[in-house]
């Protein structure tokens, strides 16, 4: 029986989890669970899978969940205190690490601090601290395991063959819903239209990273460290229907790749079981009903996100800290305040040229990073608001 | 330095394993040779690889061989018993088999009995006995290596992953030269046509078998006795371009798979270097300019022979080594006497009814099975000669 704790168990990648656990009560109990503001969603939840302890970030959202739980014998902690507690509790066998945004680094790093195994959900933590939380993760002897479904793919693709065989990585990108826009269409591109994924069902923010390509950029930087890979060994292509979820190249020409459909319960439940397989009856992969697989070259004169991700790691320091903020802000200013598509790379490549920071040491450091960009992106992005 | 011993090194497959032994001199080193007829080739990779021990089939051509090489310190065999001493060399590490046809049974048998690792890449011997040279490697407690490149692809996609997780194997099928063709067209192909596979080169024998899909079928069998995988866990894909060599379905919806130009020397290297890899420095494989992979669903109306091994694998008995048998004969029958392309399954479905044998216990009723199967299907094949 594996106890797991969710940090982000009411957004997309945590139900989907809780789902797996529902279907294996025998191999998994819940010990943990942590929300930022859902708590009705989150009552839901601990009336099913009986947690010992949550915790949500809203200290208002928290009291009206203990007054509605009123007697249940659950403990019901408030704030980044109350997340990073539940991410440390001792008795936890795995931390599903799935809050969106920059917000999951201190509960994740938490988790690795107090020698808790961690599968990774959320790329931007590793984004903002790949570097330290790696380094945290050597000290306690413990694995991070990937769940994003690219990364899942690399990490299975590379299971049973050696590392220092890899020759180099490529990321698949479904190219998001406006990869045949031309610049002229994308200049006009409303957030209803970047919420229209073409394969995946996930949360608005990495909906709109996929529809600008940043999320493939904020996975190359994800895969710099979870696999301990340089930059110019990472590549990506663009393929359409997202079967193929990424590929391994050896160096004897061998390519190692894990194809699927795209349903994230798959990952997430090899996270789970890793090193084991639970059967879990999706529909098998019918490639002659399918019939054709697309791929095609990256356009980054449409879509420069990838590009900065590149530069970040190129030139390091700060500046993968400091564009994932940027990026956070610039996503919300489309998405909320009408910032034009066009220029959510306008917002994270200034920020990126103003960073004076030096390489975080620590993650207080990081986090600095993070509030500086955030704010100096807030005020490039009104800038251009319509 | 692995001691390696070749069975068919004149043939595609041998001249590949010397061309890999050559650029990698300080891991290995020959032990031993052997061909059917071809002295000449021999001589050379004999001057050049200088190994202890060599073994011809033709006596005759052995006697040249000897008089040529007047006093080069090497031993020169012949017969099916110098084929068989040269394969159980006790000095060797690894024995790759690549003899065509049936011929290739007794000498690889022979390697497994003297306890040799054998890497294979044959697979009429598996057709022929696979259940007898699986029993026979279990009980020396050794691993067949595949060499096939759709074997190779299944094995390395099986490498880092529990056996029991897996839910089927998928072939890839090149459809071969004559894929789009009608039933009409069909009943006029000649054998030059054949001979023109779109992508593998290959010896003449296995080509036709890839015209007429058998190759398919032949995987079939030899993948249940390699990868203990019953037949309804075995299926097969028409994918035109040979880039996925073949894939693996587990019980959770992963599917891994193996890619690669189509280039025979990857998985010759995977079986010689096993566990580890070497730099091939093959041209990466490029998805983005390749662009399209495509995939369809065998058509069994057109290209029959695949459902005559399946039927082979379900009634079990000495079928599969009547089909392997009666297919050689028709193949060579299509190649040099004038029989019709289409009458190639009708010879061999002919042989699989008329046989009466019970299930071979031994090497020797399997190879009994194979001479009734050859004169059989060879009477047969005479009533549709043109």
């Amino acid at each position: 029986m594996k106890r797991i704790v969710i940090l982000g168990s009411t957004g997309s990648i945590g139900e989907s989890t809780l789902d797996i656990v529902r279907k294996f009560p025998d191999r998994f109990s819940v010990l943990g669970l942590t929300a930022a503001t859902n708590d009705q969603k989150l009552e839901h939840q601990i009336r099913l899978f009986r947690p010992k302890v949550v915790a949500l970030s809203s200290e208002c959202a928290a009291r009206q969940l203990r007054r509605r739980l009123g007697k249940h014998p659950v403990d019901i902690l408030s704030g980044e205190q109350g997340l990073c507690a539940v991410a440390s509790l001792p008795e936890s066998d795995l931390v599903i690490s799935a809050i969106v945004g920059g917000a999951g680094l201190l509960p994740t790093m938490a988790a690795l601090r107090a020698g808790r195994a961690v599968a990774l959900a959320n790329k931007e933590p590793m984004v903002m601290a790949g570097e330290l939380m790696q380094r945290e993760a050597h000290r306690q002897g413990i694995r991070i395991f990937p769940i994003d479904s690219e990364h899942s793919a690399i990490f299975q693709s590379m299971e049973g063959h050696r590392l220092c065989d890899v020759r180099r990585i490529v990321l698949t990108a479904s190219g998001g819903p406006f990869w045949d826009w031309t610049r002229e269409e994308l200049a006009h591109a409303t957030p209803d239209q970047a919420l229209q994924h073409p394969n995946w069902k996930m949360g608005a923010k990495i909906t709109v990273d996929s529809a600008t390509l940043m999320n493939k950029g904020l996975e190359v930087i994800e895969a710099r460290w979870l696999f301990d890979m340089t930059p110019d060994r990472i590549d990506m292509v663009i393929h359409r229907e997202s079967i193929i979820h990424s590929l391994v190249e050896y160096c004897d020409g061998s390519v190692i790749a894990q194809l699927g459909h795209p349903d994230m319960r798959t990952p997430i439940a090899y996270a789970l079981n890793y090193p084991e397989r639970v059967p879990l009856l999706p529909q098998p992969l019918d490639l002659g009903k399918i019939g054709t697989l697309t791929f095609s070259p990256p356009d980054f004169e449409r879509f420069p996100c990838p590009k900065l991700a590149y530069a970040a790691l190129e030139h390091g320091g700060a500046l993968a800290p400091a564009l994932n903020a940027a990026n956070e802000v610039a996503v919300q200013a489309f998405l909320e305040r009408g910032l034009p598509f066009l220029h959510i790379p306008t917002v994270i490549e200034d920020t990126m040229q103003s960073c004076t920071h030096r390489s975080p040491t620590s993650i207080e450091e990081a986090l600095a990073v993070d509030r500086w960009a955030r704010t100096h992106a807030s005020a490039i992005a009104k800038r251009y608001l319509t």
